[in-house]
């Protein structure tokens, strides 16, 4: 049943399994935040925990804590909570670097397996509104190692998956649109002509559920800083299919993926499994910052975890759409996200011929913080982007932000001169 | 004139101009720490400074931070910062990733640039006694580029610098020994051969003065965790000579090193100058710790900065390895740090053939905190490792590690059985 008025959605509220989920954030007052997708909101267990590796861990314990505090395995501890939420195994993930430097050690290893597998295949295909940084990365090691690099919109993926087709690199859950894909079809697909896949997991993990296992993917990436909750720049991590770890070095072969770092051998000996796609020192106080954040989703799970909050985070998003199509009829939006359930993320975007950064700047000082992001002025329309994230959005944050998108556009306050000066974005 | 009594030590610290620096930092009680060359002390100024970051920043104005609280600019800013201790100009260094990856970063773009300039030179030239992950990253390069590493002990680095070397790859000051080698005329040898130079500046940055512009060196990069108190797993940071920045894409070519990041265009077009040594979202938290960690070189500037720094530095590492040879003289100890001042960097290590892991746990357990470096039973011995930090290390402090040092050796306490189980060490 849709929630019709203001009081049906406090209902839902009422009734939301996951609505003591929320009291573990601290939600800034005056604020309804729907840019979890960019950066998740600070859980309140996070201050202490990252004061007592400040002045405990780091400034008592000095070197110790490597031992004492467990500093060493912080990134494989991190990574089984992240292992969790993607349908991966104990001891599959690391918790390391930021998702492009991953990026590129995972597609390293993936045109390696390529080269020897399949030495006659030299595409790696992906979504032209792949996020830019993996294109990048990917451009980088095109040109390093004699690789094409095929970019097409994602209607015409399945036509270009085709026999030299080496690896497959795709984000499950585009970062414009929130359009998600089929990873376990995708993924047979792609084996069938003999490629492999590489999975950008930053708008899925802890946003939908995900089964790497299940659909016998290939390499997985992922973001630790939004649907995780990690803190600003939170490292990121990496997932590769146990069928694929131990054959190849990455390339950023540095002493955390030795098999013996302490022993200080002048020759690389990579360590078995995963933490060979580990490279150097990682930033213990963000990284805290990351295993704290992921506590939550351990308190979700008596609460049915990914499964209650994809329903959640499903009634959300549909909401919001049918709030806008019967709302704001008359106001030109067009909504970029897929009406069917199992082909959308965690997020809503509209679109708009014109207005559309004026419009996010004049919700931001409303207190309704969502984002903007550029179109490339042809076929791919500027985005009005905003993320619902079930841990702490709930329907009535829903109601409200939609009625000031209404107040916003039925009073033409986002033509204010104010709100078109472009700054620096997010 | 040589301190000979704990009154000379104590009188030496009442003078020393930097004792008030020793305030900035929260020194653990009842502790000698002589381990900053491995993780630095964490300064008093830290805790609130990460805790604002994690609580207002984060917390209350989240992804606005990005713009109002600085966070785009923190790694040049924090460059900036470590611009000024090692010879560099404004806008030259950048602080993100691992020193590991870094590294990469650099031996990529120089055997790119010596691919183009010296394309029959085949050869990476380092040291055998270099920090490993040095020799790792340029491994797994070699492996990919056609290149041959080739190690030599530091004696030697003169005689093998010839016209097939293309990069001389070197730590300024050698993390087993202390020794620290001639920048200016290194690489004034290494480009008489054609060859450039990369220095890892992980045990001098903050430790001694550098001076990159002077030396005219080609490539650099150091670590933010150890001298310049960054803490634990901090960023490192990247230098490149202003003449090779902008002539090859570095290979991690993410979105942060994108001449305009936020237009997300899906080419790859590399900023102007350091930025492109930049790749993905770096770890605010510990970014945070590490701008910090670096005003206290700020504050020692009208104290005469670095200078005074490597004066008070020179002083305490010869303290020590006099009194060593006064007061240990029947203890079987070598010194492995040379004796001249212009060769030996900010620690102290000392060899012994048998049980020198025993001996730095028994002085562990006194309080007298270094560390182990283990050799490798044939040309290069145990290493017993000690930093003296001008910043927060006095001489009393000295005198009272080789009297504790002595007692443990004219005790023999070193030899029960729990100081020598090894567990992980750091």
């Amino acid at each position: 049943m849709t929630p019709q008025t203001l009081a049906d959605c406090q209902a839902l509220d009422q009734q939301d399994p996951l609505r003591a989920m929320r009291n573990l954030f601290q939600l800034p007052e005056g604020v309804i935040y729907l840019d979890g997708n960019s950066l998740g909101v600070l859980p309140k267990a996070t201050p202490s925990r990252v004061a007592q590796a400040v002045a405990q861990e780091w400034g008592t314990d000095l070197i110790k804590s490597w031992n004492t505090a467990g500093w060493f395995q912080l990134p494989l501890k991190v990574g089984n909570k992240i292992a969790r939420l993607i349908g991966a195994q104990d001891d599959e993930v690391v918790a390391a670097d930021s998702t492009s430097i991953n990026l590129f050690k995972v597609l390293s290893a993936a045109l390696s397996i390529a080269k020897a597998d399949h030495p006659q295949e030299n595409i790696i295909l992906s979504e032209r509104t792949n996020f830019p940084t993996a294109l990048y990365i990917a451009e980088a090691l095109c040109k390093e190692r004699g690789y094409q690099l095929k970019l097409v919109e994602a209607e015409d993926l399945h036509e270009a998956l085709q026999n030299d087709v080496a690896v497959l690199m795709l984000t499950h859950v585009n970062y414009r649109t929130g359009a998600m894909l089929n990873m376990k079809e995708v993924t047979a697909a792609a084996h069938t002509v003999g490629a492999l896949t590489v999975w950008d997991l930053a708008h899925s993990a802890g946003a939908v559920p995900v089964d790497l296992t299940g659909a016998q993917a290939d390499f997985a990436v992922g973001c630790g800083y939004k649907y995780l909750n990690g803190g600003p720049g939170a490292p990121a991590f990496v997932w590769v299919n146990p069928k694929h770890t131990n054959r190849f070095w990455q390339p950023l072969t540095g002493w955390w993926g030795h098999a013996a770092p302490f022993e200080f051998t002048p020759d690389y000996k990579p360590a078995a499994g995963i933490t060979r796609y580990q490279c150097g020192t990682q930033p213990i106080l963000s990284l805290t910052a990351l295993d704290t954040g992921l506590d939550v989703f351990l308190e979700a799970e008596p609460l049915g975890g990914m499964k209650v909050l994809r329903q959640k985070s499903l009634a959300l998003t549909r909401l919001f759409m049918q709030l806008v199509n019967t709302q704001l009829a008359d106001h030109g939006f067009g909504i970029a996200t897929p009406e069917q359930d199992q082909e959308r993320g965690s997020q809503v975007s509209l679109t708009r011929s014109e207005g559309a950064y004026a419009i996010v700047q004049a919700l931001i000082a409303r207190g309704v913080i969502g984002d903007f992001r550029a179109g490339d002025g042809q076929q791919h329309p500027d985005i009005l982007r905003f993320g619902l994230t079930p841990l702490y959005i709930g329907y009535a944050d829903v109601w409200h932000a939609v009625r000031h998108l209404k107040e916003v556009m039925d009073t033409q306050e986002w033509q204010q001169a104010r709100f078109s000066q472009k700054h620096a974005v997010t």
